[in-house]
Order: C-alpha cells, then sequence, then structure tokens
C-alpha cells in the first residue's frame, strides 16, 4: 500500500523495527454468508410490505417530505408509503465506493468493495478510567481519546462525538468537537447532527482546513444520522442529513434497533425493518444530491426482556448483523454496523467478551466501516480509557485475520523441514529468523508470562496494564503539523460563533 | 429433538419455565469457508510432500511399525514414509459419523456431520478461583469440575483430565478420575493415556457400567492422543491410541503445535504438518481395527517470538483453525478443534477476549467437537472455577448462534407492525409476549443494569458474579443415579488396583 505510515516495535535485541500499519484495510478473505438467495429474498420483500403498506414517517420536515412526493412517493401527512422497488431506485445514484480525504493525506481512507475502516467510540455523556472511576466528559477527554485514536496504528477514522463534553454548553459544545478533531488528529471525522446549524458549523469550520471549492467534490466530513425506530426520522436527524448531503459531504444512516422496543423481538422483523428505515435515509440523501456520499449502517441487537436493559454480543444481534450486511451487499452501497459493543461498566470479563463477540461477527459480515470499534462501555452510555486501548489493540488483531493465509512456497517453508529435520524445535532455523520478527500479531497488552513473572510484576491484570498503557500514550502524544494560519482562523471562527450565542446547557 | 434434558429458569413473574437443552447441537448454519479449492490442495499437496519425503517417526512402538509396514509404508528404522495418497487411502474406515453412549442414554452423544459437542477443559495441574488463588488440583476439584460440567446445559462431554489431581500417585490417580466421570456426571468421558495399562483400566472400569458385550459395538470412552510434533509420535500415545482401538473404543487425535517451535513459523507449513501428523493417527487407529471411531483433531496456536510462550485466540492461529477445518471436512472424519483458550491467569478482560476469539473461530469453522470449552486458564496449565461457569454460559450463547435464523411468517411478524403501528415501542404488542420468554438467549452472568444499580449491588465484576454462580451450584448439585451394585464394583475394582502397585509420584 502506497499510503501507509510507519509504526515501530523494538525487537528481541532492543533494535527499533519499522513497518507499515495502512490508513485502511483492504480485506483478503471473503464474508461470510449466512442466508441463502431464498432468505434473502424474503427479507427484501417483508421490507417491500413495510415501505408500501405499513410506510414510514418524516416528521417536522415538510422539505424531506416534498422531496420525496416529487420523486413519487405516496405522502399522506407525514407517512410516506413507496410502491415496491420504489425505495430501492432512489438509491441507485449512491456511489459504491469513494475516497474520504484526511487533513493528512497518508491518511485518507476508501469507503466500499472490500475496504474496512475503524473508528472510535461514539457519544457517551461518561467516560470512565481505573483512577478516576466514571464522570461526566470534559473537552480535556473528548481531546485525549482524539490523540488516542491519532496514535494507534489500528484506528483509521477519529469518528464524531467520541464522549460529550459536558463542560461546554450544548449549543457550542460542537465547536469544540470539531477544533479537536482537526487539530490534534490528521484522519478523517464525523461533524455535528444535534442541529442544522451545528452541522453548518461543522462544514464551515472543515472548509477553513480543506477549502471550500475542494470541498464541492471531495468528501472530508459525515454525519451519523440515526432513526427515531421504528420507522420515523425526526426533524433533526433529517435536516441534519440534508445538510451534510446539500454540501455533497457524507452520511451515514445508522437506525438505531433493539428488537423487542423498536422492532418486533424477533430478529428476521428486525433485520428487515432496518433495511426499510436505511433505504430510506438513503434516498433522502440522493433526492438532496445524487452521487452523495452515503454509508448503508446498521445497529442491531437485543435488550433483555426481563428489564429492558439493552444487551450487547448477544447471539440473536450476531445473526443480525451477519444478515444485513448481506442486504447491504445486495445494494452494493458501503456498510457500517457493530463495534466492540458492551454492556459492561469496566473492562472485565463480560466487556471484552460481548466486544469481542459484536466486532467480530461485524468482520466476518463483511463491513466496510466499524466506528464504535474502542472504548464502548456501559451501552454506550461511557466510553472508557482502558477499555479504548483494549479495543484498539483488537483492532489490529483483526487487521491480521482479514489478511488471510499467503500460501507461497516461503510460507510452506519446506527448507526448515529440510534444516531441522524430525522431532526438533524450529526456534532456531534460519526460516524462523527470516519471519519470526512478521510472522504473528504482537498483541503486547496480553500477558502470556509464566504465573510467576506475571505476579513478579505485580499480578496486574489486562485493566490495570492498560490503564497504564493509556497514561503512556497521553505523555508520549506529539500533535499533527498544522499551519498556524488555519488554526488561527478556527480558533477565530469558534470565538465569534460562541460570542453570538447565549449558553443554552439542554 | 427426542432426547433432551430439561433445564428451568424463572420468567419474569418468577414462575418456572421449562425448556428442552439438547444433548448435544446441530449447526443449521454453514461452516465458513477461509480457503478456495486450489488453496486447499496447495496443503494437501505439502502434507503428501511431508509423509513422502520427510516422513514421519513413531518411537518406541515396534508393534505400531510393523502394522505400518504391513500396510505398505516404507520404515527405515523408526522412520515412515508414505506414498502419495497411501495414508489418505489408509484412513477410509474410519467412520464419518457413530453415536457416543453415556451411562444416561437421554445425553448419548452424536459425532460428526453437522454436530457439535462441547466439553469442558482438560489438563490442568493447577486449579484457581478467586477465594483461593491457583494452587495444584485435587481429586475434590476433580469431582467439583465434573459436577459443574454435569449441571451445566451447555457442556455435552464431560471431557477426561479435567484437572490433575496431584493429592493421588500419579500412577493411581487415573483410577479415581475415571471413578469422578462414571459416578459424579453422567455424560460421555474420555478415560487415560499416560499408560497403556492405565488406558486399561479405564476400559475396564467402563466395561462395569457399560457391559463387556456391548462395548464390543458401542462406543463409551475415548483416549486424547498428542502428538510429540514435529512429526514424532511417542510410544506412550501410540500405545494408548492402540488400546483404546483394539477394544474398539474411540481416539481423538489432537497434534498441539505452537508455530516457531513444533512447526514453522509459518501458518500455511503448520496446518500442513498438522494434518500430516493428524492422519498418521487415524490411520494406526484403523490398521489396529477397521472402523474404529475417531476424531480429526487439532490443537494449533501461536507464540510469543520474543518469550517462547504459548498464545491464544491470535489472529494467525484463527486462521490455522479455519483452514484445518476445511481439510478435515474433506477427509469426512468428525473434527475436533479449539476452545475457551486464553494465556491469562485469571477471569480478566484478556481471558475472554482470546478465549471468544479462540472459541468462535472454532464453531464458525464447523467443528464437530470443542472440549477445552469451559474453564481454560494460563495455557492450559490452570482450570479457573469463575472461567469455567464464564465459558460454559458462553457455549450456550454458541448454541443459539449455529441455529441460525427460522424465516417463518411468524418470525416475520407483520401482525405486530399493524397493532402497533408507527413510532410505538412493540414491547407490549401480542407477537412480543408470545416471544419474549424464548427470543433471546439469556446470559444470566452478563450484567446489563444500570450503573446506579450495579453499583448498588456492590460493583461486582463478571469474575465476582461468576464465583458466586459456582459456589451456588455445588451447593445446588444432586448425583445422578447409579445401580448400588455397579458403583460398589467400581469402588471394589479401584481398591484392587491400588492396592497392587506402590505409590508412584512421578
Amino acid at each position: 500500500m502506497a499510503n501507509s505510515r510507519r509504526r515501530s516495535r523494538r525487537n528481541r535485541d532492543g533494535a527499533r523495527v519499522e513497518y507499515a500499519a495502512p490508513p485502511y484495510l483492504t480485506r483478503r478473505i471473503r464474508p461470510y454468508e449466512l442466508l441463502d438467495e431464498e432468505g434473502l429474498q424474503r427479507l427484501e420483500d417483508q421490507a417491500e410490505w413495510l415501505l408500501s403498506e405499513i410506510g414510514i414517517e418524516i416528521r417536522d420536515d415538510p422539505v424531506a417530505l416534498q422531496l420525496f412526493r416529487e420523486a413519487g412517493a405516496s405522502v399522506d401527512g407525514e407517512r410516506l408509503r413507496f410502491d415496491r422497488g420504489h425505495v430501492r431506485s432512489l438509491c441507485e445514484t449512491a456511489p459504491r465506493s469513494y475516497t474520504m480525504h484526511a487533513r493528512n493525506p497518508q491518511r485518507n481512507l476508501e469507503f466500499g468493495g472490500d475496504h474496512l475502516v475503524f473508528g472510535a467510540a461514539y457519544g457517551s455523556p461518561f467516560v470512565y478510567d481505573l483512577d478516576g472511576g466514571r464522570r461526566y466528559g470534559t473537552v480535556e477527554d473528548f481531546q485525549n481519546f482524539v490523540k488516542l485514536t491519532h496514535m494507534s496504528p489500528w484506528l483509521h477514522h477519529q469518528s464524531g462525538t467520541v464522549c460529550e463534553p459536558t463542560d461546554v454548553a450544548v449549543n457550542k459544545r460542537h465547536l469544540d468537537m470539531v477544533y479537536a478533531h482537526l487539530r490534534f488528529g490528521d484522519q478523517p471525522f464525523m461533524g455535528s447532527v444535534t442541529a442544522p446549524e451545528r452541522a453548518e458549523d461543522s462544514i464551515a469550520m472543515a472548509k477553513i482546513v480543506f477549502g471550500e471549492a475542494f470541498m464541492r467534490d471531495h468528501l472530508v466530513i459525515q454525519g451519523n444520522i440515526n432513526v427515531n425506530s421504528p420507522l420515523v426520522y425526526d426533524y433533526t436527524m433529517t435536516a441534519a442529513l440534508r445538510t451534510y448531503a446539500a454540501a455533497n459531504q457524507g452520511n451515514v444512516i445508522s437506525p438505531f434497533i433493539m428488537g423487542g422496543a423498536m422492532s418486533p423481538v424477533t430478529q428476521p422483523a428486525l433485520i428487515a425493518q432496518a433495511h426499510a428505515e436505511v433505504m430510506v435515509g438513503i434516498a433522502l440523501t440522493q433526492l438532496v444530491c445524487p452521487g452523495a456520499p452515503v454509508v448503508y449502517g446498521s445497529f442491531l441487537t437485543t435488550m433483555d426482556l426481563k428489564s429492558g436493559a439493552p444487551t450487547f454480543g448477544s447471539p440473536e444481534s450476531t445473526l443480525a448483523t451477519l444478515t444485513i450486511a448481506q442486504l447491504a451487499r445486495r445494494t452494493g452501497i458501503p456498510f457500517r454496523c457493530g463495534g466492540h459493543l458492551t454492556a459492561s461498566k469496566l473492562a472485565d470479563a463480560q466487556a471484552t467478551m460481548e466486544s469481542t463477540n459484536a466486532m467480530n461477527c461485524g468482520v466476518m459480515a463483511g463491513a466496510n466501516f466499524i466506528f464504535q470499534a474502542a472504548g464502548w462501555l456501559e451501552s454506550g452510555l461511557t466510553i472508557g480509557y482502558e477499555k479504548f486501548v483494549i479495543d484498539a489493540e483488537q483492532c489490529g488483531a483483526l487487521a491480521r485475520v482479514i489478511q488471510g493465509l499467503d500460501l507461497s512456497d516461503e510460507q510452506l517453508a519446506r527448507d526448515a523441514y529440510t534444516e531441522a529435520g524430525i522431532g526438533n524445535t524450529f526456534l532456531g532455523v534460519g526460516h524462523t529468523m527470516r519471519h519470526y520478527q512478521t510472522a504473528n500479531f504482537d498483541a503486547a497488552l496480553n500477558d502470556n508470562n509464566s504465573y510467576e513473572r506475571w505476579t513478579d510484576e505485580g499480578s496486574r491484570d489486562m485493566q490495570r496494564r492498560a490503564y497504564e498503557r493509556w497514561n503512556r500514550l497521553l505523555k508520549e502524544y506529539q500533535p499533527p503539523p498544522i499551519d498556524p494560519a488555519i488554526d488561527e482562523a478556527l480558533l477565530d471562527f469558534i470565538a465569534r460563533r460562541k460570542s453570538s450565542m447565549d449558553d443554552a446547557w439542554y
């Protein structure tokens, strides 16, 4: 891969070994196909039934309703209904693959096809670390997570609202968030979607960095659009969607559905409903701006039907994710799902079990974009520092999995057998010496030492080791360079916007 | 499924809900296919090259060598070489599927085809629990793990040397182990392989329970045969193998290979070597007794090449497991791999991350038999009580995954949409009421409660909750019934055998 950044580690002699970490991944293994053609058609038929018979509502947004009316949908008040196949035809202009530009061109991303992009968690009001426990997030926490993302060789996208900076007014914090993304990292990111003027501000700040002309036909910023499932888009979301699309920027359309609450409790119904919902959002992006980049998102999970609490990494959500990936692949539009999701409050056994289940199935499903890939705790209410570095390293392991196997003669190592003979160790043979530094992914947070050495070193569990890692990383952080004039223009924009508004705290 | 045991849980009103937990699983989803035909042939060709050019050694076992000589292998000292295709042809009498009989016929197992059997961990000298820490295993620990296996609806096989009962002499402990399997559980299990006379004792004890005539043509006990990789079978293992096969009982042939030590460091070489090794073991079972039940086993993993420590759940071992499953499937012989494996010393985030990686890939690979599915810690040196109950529950989640999706009209829930309308919760609709108790797997060890409730309940992490579960389970344990005459005969056999030998402690 031409565009790559260098990462270094020390080999057994302490010498620094440089190797390339790519700015995004390209999978060389096939996705897992759960359903056959007949099953997929049955779910598509159910989605068409929903769109034609039940319909979908867009609330408080006459502009969006008018766009669909003009496109030929049946509009009854705020209820839209579509002839079979109509929504799909409206999505046909959505691009199948595209580049997302980073402030550092070496970190540009490719969306779609065989490409896979990992990003940080999104949307938590709380943060957690072993020292400070659980507390409301601040601007400093937000910046810290952007910095940790910047330093990870296995995260490609900075995500958006990494945590809520609750020490800044609700109507102003988007400015600090976008600034942090542009100043403390140099990878792609998502802007605000909580109000159309905040989406406008996000785009305006991106223009200061990338230039207005460049952004007319280059993707640099996205909005993450949730659906108010079941079968409702609210004005806040459609207005933000229209704002990003009108600027020819990106949208990620992500129904978040817990089966039993926002959909029927059975997974096949949930999957078809999500498919119907996301296709309507994609269609809206294309009605606003044909060809605007968009991601087919999904966030499908289960709930504890005794308590009403969401649950993650469950077997039912695995099946739903594997299936909706197939439906997405048939549209050809880049697909987002899953992440390192958990309901656990800290980085314990539950956290990584649920997270590994949720993340691995997304990767095996053939996802193109997985944010929520690092830091998630407590059903998304919290982003955790320890969890973040644990998850990020697991992203590296998965990056290795999707490279598949190289079956070249060198990998088959016949010379090693000739050299070692039978019954002898391969540790010292030439083939091993040629490959030992690169053969295996180096999951350095895992402790593989003897019990005796582990106890000598303080019997630290993985959470404790992760605590030490993120603290060290933040100490070592170096900001990526930025043109001082651009930085000044960003700060000036923020100051002007902030002074134009009174603080709002809700 | 006709043979099933009942498991109960309480519904939200506290009433007991009975549902069936099957004695083994039947997968309804396809295995993941990593390699294409060309890649698989390349690995098979490498295995044939190893068998014809490098060869394999059987040490100190002239009986086994003579069997292979008579079958047409080239024998040079202890080195065997085979014409291409010869070993495969010697495996042709191995049965593709078969029943393994349990003391409780309702818990009989099916090996092969679409069936999947989960079993407990195997082989640890140490045990761990939160209270007692890490310590040498005892007979009491061994019995405890048999009891916990017996009580789990998601474990189907009691495994073998669950832990080493180090409070009993090395030459006598197999008697206590086999007794524990026969007395405290009623599912199938594995006998001793550490010496041929101990394998004979294991079979003799099984005969007391199942009857000699029955065992002539029914499988009730297996030996787990490790290869002394690279490319060596030692007498201990071939003699045990021959003992079980001569009794028409089962063998699980399991090369345990860490790439870089017992094979070249590159996975394709490791996979082909494992295939060559296991096929020779299978061939030996068929030379001893054509048609004897056998499992194509594998235990392939990586090592930390800086420290020499084994590593588990690594991306490279995932790829190796997915691949060797394909090679096994092409032989048609029941396939064993993986498990909930980890190098961690306790049930922390590392433990479940590594375990989930290792276990899920085995299930997705299409395994028929996964022991080491509950309790593994510290690279197999330790079996942990907390880890055991965590792993067992995850086996239940995977049992749900391999059921796949039911796309019936009832699952598509059109009546739920008609009833709920748009934008409303589905919590109260009739469809949800019909399905809420069975729609989702109940992973009761996961805490999905609010942060406030979680802290009110003592901020217990998953390890702590698991500690409480296994203690409660052992208090609630009820032994399965046994004919007192048979129990007496077993105890009498053990007493006679023990009194015939001096204690040996090495």
